[in-house]
């Protein structure tokens, strides 16, 4: 991708991060509003109005399952349906255009220019208001058959426990302990309710014990699932990102020490790593798949 | 591969299998005892020394983790410490020569040319002593970085039964649960000891309520980790093999149905079939790794 632009757009449910990118540098970052009316119609042409010039390639990172063709097969958070939103934008721009999920995305950035650098395969896991996940396996991001590879949010981590209620339409997912709306839902049946994820994860640095218990349980199964996660695919690596691994070495620590409560023998010299992207890493990613383009 | 001789070679702890391929064509088979005495030392000898001839190329297909640089980290069947058999049986033949696990090459057997045949991503899951399973992505068997990919057997199910004690030193493993060993100890608890897994599993088909639900929950194990592995690694198919599996059609549907019941639901498509290929998997996905050989 040496000497050549490239866009990375990260579509977001309220805005759309924009990077223009000369080869691996950003050379420009900005946003647009996400307009969700009339089904999100507006969305790409609004991307389009934004962009400064013309580029080698770009590629969306879009908040839902992408197919291995490029189908998206609904963004719920956009309006869209079932679409085909990478050939839009190129009859929109004349740009050549990829899609990818987000998650996917920000793997795929963070392994490649963030706290996954070096490595890889690399897991990303982003622990934000659900719980996002990307594999990249041989440098490459595992879409998968259905668009659904890396689904760490929804391994079943505890099927009787009929408290944790996922939005997808399960129980007992990973999700509904490990994200922040699931910190704040274990903290609020723990006897705190109303508090906000960074309030428990800061009161239980501070040593509130209580919710340092609710941090333990959530990364205890986080570590859970990684481990399953490590065992059926043997990254080198994974990182941590999204919201809730802001609170750092704190949070690292802990699923670090369940991972290695939990992992298979062979799998114990997997590191454990945090993001450094931070919300740069879709757009990043999304750059990078652009540019990786056949 | 097509016209070139191969051996494929599954190395067992009681007999060592051997294909002789031509192309897809396994032109004869034979085995040799596998003398595990002194360190195994004599196994690749032994081997040699049944070979019929010269081969453009031959794998070993061994019961333990292989790093993808082809070292072997122990074979405690074999005997075998950390040790390169690939490079050892070059010497020894003057073949080229590969080495792989056993069950990632019965999955790329089942993959190419038995149960998955027609699918590029499949999970393949040898319900034996224990639960083995491989994974193939675009076609290739995936490695891992530790050689432990696709290690269904030991994702944790259900930490908190003190029974569930894994021969890997954890408690919980999916194959203390759904492996032969697993679903006779389970109808051992259920009150029926010293039942073999066939008994148990042709008493529980013909009409044997407590056995039936001894199958049931192992099943619903089995689905439920089967449900885990398509949300990461979202294969276009499972393929089911190993002696457990000879249950056939009575087994899969309990699969099937379990996996229905939790799996995320972009991957309810997902096929879940019978492996077709038997014992000669292993020797048989160990020719196509030699012939796959860069």
């Amino acid at each position: 991708m040496e000497n050549k632009l490239y866009y990375g757009i990260d579509v977001g449910g309220t805005s759309v991060k924009i990077g223009l990118f000369d080869g691996l540098a950003l050379l420009k970052k900005w946003s647009v509003p996400t307009d969700t009316a009339d089904g999100g119609s507006r969305i790409l042409r609004d991307i389009a109005a934004s962009l400064p010039g013309p580029a080698a390639g770009a590629a969306l990172a879009v908040p839902g399952a992408v197919l291995p063709d490029g189908t998206v097969n609904r963004c719920v958070n956009l309006g869209w349906g079932v679409c085909r939103p990478a050939d839009e934008f190129s009859a929109l721009t004349g740009i050549p255009c990829r899609v990818l999920n987000d998650a996917n995305a920000a793997a795929l950035g963070e392994q490649r220019l963030g706290g996954g650098r070096g490595y890889q395969d690399v897991l990303f896991v982003a622990l934000g208001t659900g719980v996002g996940a990307g594999v990249v396996l041989d440098g490459r991001v595992r879409v998968g058959a259905r668009g659904t590879a890396g689904e760490l949010g929804h391994l079943c981590m505890d099927p009787a426990d009929p408290a944790a209620v996922c939005t997808c339409g399960h129980t007992g997912c990973l999700e509904t302990y490990c994200s922040a709306t699931g910190i704040t839902r274990l903290a609020a049946q723990a006897g705190r309710p109303g508090m906000s994820c960074k309030d428990v994860m800061d009161a239980a640095a501070a040593g509130d014990g209580v919710l340092e218990a609710v941090v333990d349980r959530a990364c205890d199964i986080l570590g859970r699932g990684i481990a399953a996660a490590c065992a059926l695919l043997d990254p080198q690596a994974v990182v941590l990102g999204g919201g809730v691994a802001l609170a750092g070495e704190y949070l690292r620590l802990k699923v670090q020490h369940a991972f290695e409560k939990y992992a298979f023998h062979a799998c114990l010299g997997t590191e454990i790593l945090l993001a450094t992207l931070g919300s740069d890493a879709g757009l990043t990613g999304a750059a990078l798949f652009a540019a990786d383009a056949p």
